[in-house]
C-alpha cells in the first residue's frame, strides 16, 4: 500500500511548511474563503477539510499528496491535553475555572436548563485597541440547546 | 471564637438563599452596580466582595454575619474540577480542546509571542436572537501581554 | 437561615425513603406522568424536578420540605465517576470502549460529520424476552447535530 | 521472521485503504454478511476476524498479507481512552454519567440484582427520521445475567 | 424521616460489632447457611442481604434496625480502590499483573474468544497444609461466556 | 554492538510466531516440561526462561537469536496496566474489587495477620464441565507468610 | 480526652482570626521577631511554632488553647496540591515549568552535580518599584548540596 | 518536503552538541548578548529564538539548518512534567508546596488581590558565597498584575 | 451500639495524647518491650496491637476504651499516599526512584530471581555520629524469597 | 552531526552488553573502584560517570563511543515510575507505605525537625545469612539536615 500520514503528522507538516512558505494563516483562510479560526483548526487536524480546499492549501504550501489526503480525513478530535499547559492556552482554562460556574448560572437564568452547543458553534479571535494596552477578544458563539426529552 | 464559614460553604448558602428569596442574579448585580458575571463569580467564591457590597447582598438574601464575612475574604481560587464535567460547563472545555491551538496560532499571528491575560480580564454572557434558535455568546476579553524579559 | 440539603443528600434520602415506602420507581414515574428513566435520573439529582412533581413525590415518600426544595434546584451534573466501577454500570462503559469508535464511524457514514445530542436526548430501558435468557435493551435516542459553523 | 503488523496498525491501514477504495463500511459488512457495527469494530481491532472474512476484506481493500493476518489475531481489547474525548464518542459517556445510575435502578427493578452482559451483546446504530431533525438511535442489547453464586 | 446508615457505614459497624461479640465470620456464615466468602462480601456491602439473613445477623451482633436495613439495600459496588494497596489484597493484584495476560491466552486456547463471568461466579478461600509452610488457596470459578453477537 | 530486542518486543514476536507455526501454548509447555501458565507468562516476558528452554522454544517457533536471548533476560515485571481493561482480564480485577476485602478477612481469620505470597506461588487455569455451561476455574495458590518482625 | 484540632484546622482558624483582629501578617511576624514568610508558612501549618511564639500569637489573635497546641505540633508537610491551581500560586509553577530545566543546567554549570537545598533554605517576598508597574520579587535561597556518596 | 525537526528534538541535539563543542551556556549567552537563563530556556525549546541569534548558535555548535529553523519556531510551552521529579528541579516544587500559600498571603498583603506575572517576568540564578557552604540564589521577578475587570 | 473509633482516628488521638503526656516514642516502646519502629507503626495504625500492649499504652496516655479497642483491630494497611509528599518521607521515595533499579540488579546478582520480603521484615532507624554532620541510618531487613512455582 | 544516544538507551545497551560479556556488576564496580550500588545506578543513567570510568566500562563491555559519551552526560533523574510496580522494587515502596510515618516520627524524636538527605547519601545492599533463610539487608545512610532558615 502507498504510504500514508496521520492527521497529527499532517498538522506538524503544515505548521512547518507554512513558515517556510512565508504565508500567514490569514492568507490561507482568505484563499479558501473560510474564517481563519475554522481554517487553522481544520489544518491542525480538528475538522475534515473538503477536497478542493485541501488541494488548494496543498498547492500553496507544497504539500505531498498523502498530506493533502490526511487533511480530508474524518478526525478523531481526541486528546490535545498536553498542549493545555501552554500559557497562551492555559489562560482560557483558568478563566473557565474561575468563571465557568458563573457562566453556567447566567445561561440558566437567561435560557433555562440547557447548554451552549459546541457543534453548532463558531469562535472568533480579534484585537481591540485600548490605550492601556490592546486586548485579545475571543468570542464563543453557539446555539442554545435546552434539555428536552 | 465565633463560628466561621468557608467561602465554599458561603457559596452554597448564597445559592439556596437566592432561590428562596426569589431574586435573580441580574437583580443582585444591579443592586450592587457590578457586571453580572463578576457578581455571580464573586458570590460563588472566586473574588473577594467589598464590604459594602457584601453587606447589601447579605441584607437582600438574609445572610448571617459569618456568611457576609466569608464573602469578603480573599479566595484561594482553587479546584472546581468536579464541576467541569457538568455538560453546560463542559462544552466550553470541549471548544477549547478543539479550537485552543488555533486560537493560540491566531493570537501569535496578530500580536506576537504572548498571552491573553486572565487577570486584566472580563467575560460577558449574552443572548443573540437567531431564527434558527437563539445563541449563547460568551466573550473572553483580556489584555494582551507579550513575553518580555 | 433554615437548614437546606444538597441534591446528592436528597438523592440518598429518596433512595431510602422509596424502599421504606415500598414504592417502585415505575409507580413514582406513573404518578407524575413522566418516563421512568427521566424520573429516576431526576430524583437522583441529574435534572431539576418541577415544583408540582417534586411536591407529589414528597407526599408519596414522606420527604421533608428541604428535600422537596432540593429536588427542584438546578443541578450541577458533575462527577459520578466512582459509580462507574459498579458492574451493572461498568458494562456500558466497556461496550462503549469496544464499540465507540465503530459507532462513530457509522454515525459519520450515515449522517456526515457531527454528533448524537446528549441534550435533545432520551433513553429507554426495556426487557426483551428471549428463550436463551431475557435481554436488557437500552436505547440511546438523540437528535443528530452536524458540525456547523 | 517475516514482518508483522499489530492490530492497531492494521486498523489505521484499514481506515485509509477504505477511503482510498471508495468503499463504505456498509458495503464491506454486506460483502462479508455481518452486521455493520460488528464489522467496523472488528476491522478496528476489537474482534478477531475469521479467516475467510479477513481474506475477503483484504481483497476488497488491497491489504497486504500481514494486515490480513493481523485482522485474524485475538485482540487485547485494551485502552481506547484517548478517543473517548472525541465529541461524537464523548456524548455517549456523558449520557452514561447522567443516566447510568438511573439505568442501574431500572435494571434492578425489572430483573433483580445483576447486569446486562457486554459479551452476549449486540449494538445497533440507526437513523430515525424526525421532522425536528433526524435522530441517532443506538441500541445496546445484552443478555441479563443475575448475580448467582 | 428516621435516620439511615449507608452500606459502607454498615460495613464498618459490622466489623466492630463482630469483634465485640467474639463471633467468627465462619460462625455467621454457618448461622445463615451461606458460603463464608459470600457472607463476608455481603456484610461488607458488596451484595444485598436477604431480609431473613440480615435480621439473623442483626440479632447475632446486636445491630440497630437501620444497620439491618442497610444490609438489605441494593449496593453500588463501586470503589474499594484505596484498600487495594493493603498488602494482603495487593498480592492478588500483583499476581494478576504478572499472570493476567497468560490466563487470558489460556482461556482463549481452551474456550475460544470470551471471558470468565464475574457475575455467575463464586470464590473459595482455603488452607492447604504443606510441610514447607501452609498455603492460601483461592479459587475463582465463573461460567465461561463466549463473545456472541 | 549486535542488535538486541527488548522483552516486550520478544513477547509480541512470540505471539505472532506461535500462530504462524500453528502451535498451541499447551504443546510448547509440554515440550519444555513446564506448567502452561508459567510457560505463557514467561514467554510473554514475566519470567526469565532458562537457556535450554529458551533455545527449544526458539527452534519450535523459528525465533532469531536475539529473541531467544531476550527470553532469558531478567525481567522488570512492570506495567501491563493498559491490558487490564481487556474484558477477559478485567473480570478478575472486578472480582477482586468485589471480593478482595472478604478474602482478606478470611485469610486473617484462618491464618492470622499476614499474606498469601505472590512469589512462592503458582496459578492454574482449568475447565470444569457444567450442564449450565462450562466454567473457567482459576486457582491462586501461594504460601502463607505471617507478619513477622 | 480534651478536644484537639488539626494543623490544617488551626490554619483556617488563624486566617479568620487575623482578619477579625485587624492584624497584618507583618505585625505578627514583627511581634514574634521572625521573617514574615517563615511566620506565615508556620502559622499555615508548614512549620512547628515554638511554644513562646505560639502563645504570643494566640494572645494577639485570641486563639483557644487547642489551636495554640496545634501550632506547636510537628507537621506532616503533605499535600497542598489543590491550592496550586490558584492563579497567584500557579504562576510560580508555570515559571518553574518554563525555566526549571534551564535553572538545572545553570546550577550544574556553576556548582557541578547537585541541588539547592529546600531545607537549609529561606525565601523572601519583596516589592520593587518600577515605572512600568511595580514588581513582585521572590527569592529562593538554599545551600548547595553536591551529590556525595 | 525537506525534513524538519521538532523543538524537543532540537533541544536534545543542542545539549549534546554543546558538550561536544566544549562550550559553556554562559559563553553562548554572552555570544548572543542575552541573559543566561533566557538563553538556556530558549535553546531548550521554551522561547522562539530570533533568526540572527539562532544562526549564531548554529554556527558555534555546528547545527544543521533544520535545527536552526526549529529554534526559531514558536513553541508550545507544554509538558515538562516528567522532568519535575529530577531532584534538582523537584526542590523548587517542594519549596513551592511548603511556601506557596505564604507567598500568596504576602503578595496580597503588600499588593492587594492579584498575581506576579509569569510573562512580564525574568529569572536569575546566582551563587552566593557562604562560610557554611555556598548558596544557590534563584530570583523570580515579575510585574504585579491586579485583578481588574 | 457503643461508639467506636477508626484506626486512623485512633492514630491522630495517640499522636496528640503522647505530646500532652510528655512521653517519648522510645519510652512507650520500652514500656511494652517492642522495637521502636514497630511500636510507632502499630500505634499509627499499621499493625494490630496485642491486647496487653494496647491496654498498657492506653493507661500511659490516658486513652478511652474505644481507642484501645481500635489499636487492637486488624488494619487495612491502605493509602498513606498523601503523606508521601512530606519532605522527611519523600527523600526515601526519591532514593528509591534513583537507586531502586540498581538495588534490584544487585539482589538478583546476589540471590537470583526473587524479592526481599516486606512481611518477614524489620526496619531500624539509628543515628550515626559523623564529624561532617550526624547521619540518619535506616536499615530495611527482609527475608529473601525466590520466585518458586 | 554525529549520532548520539540518550542515557536511557545507554542503560538498555549496558544491560544487554553486560550479559553478553558474562561480566558481573561486582566485577565492573571493582574495576572502576566504586561501590557496587553507585556503579549500577550510574550505569543505569542515574549519575554522570566520570570520563575515565566511562571509558573503562566501555572497553570492558565493548560499547560504542556514543554510549560512552552518554554515560558521562549529566542526567535528568526523572521518571522510573513504570519500574516501581516490579515486585522486587515494589516491596520497598510497600515497606515505605507501612513504615514511612513511623520512620518520620523517630527521625524527629532523635534529631528534631528535618530530613535525611538523599543527596549526601549512600545505599548498601548486603546478604545476611540466617538459618530461617538468608536476608536482604538494604541500608539507607544520609546526612541529617535540620530545617534551618
Amino acid at each position: 500500500m502507498e504510504p500514508f500520514v496521520s492527521k497529527s503528522e499532517a498538522a506538524e507538516i503544515v505548521k512547518v511548511a507554512r513558515v517556510r512558505a512565508g504565508t500567514s494563516w490569514a492568507e490561507i483562510a482568505e484563499a479558501i474563503d473560510r474564517p481563519a479560526p475554522w481554517t487553522v483548526a481544520a489544518l491542525l487536524g480538528q475538522h475534515p477539510v473538503p477536497q478542493a480546499e485541501a488541494a488548494q492549501v496543498g498547492q500553496m504550501l507544497g504539500l505531498d499528496a498523502a498530506v493533502v489526503e490526511a487533511l480530508q480525513a474524518q478526525p478523531t478530535r481526541a486528546g490535545l491535553e498536553e498542549s493545555l499547559s501552554d500559557p497562551t492556552i492555559y489562560r482560557f482554562s483558568e478563566a473557565l475555572a474561575v468563571y465557568g460556574p458563573a457562566i453556567k448560572e447566567l445561561i440558566h437564568e437567561e435560557f433555562g436548563d440547557g447548554i451552549m452547543s459546541a457543534i453548532n458553534f463558531k469562535v472568533d479571535v480579534a484585537r481591540r485597541e485600548d490605550p492601556d494596552g490592546d486586548r485579545v477578544v475571543v468570542t464563543f458563539d453557539g446555539k442554545f440547546l435546552d434539555y428536552r426529552w
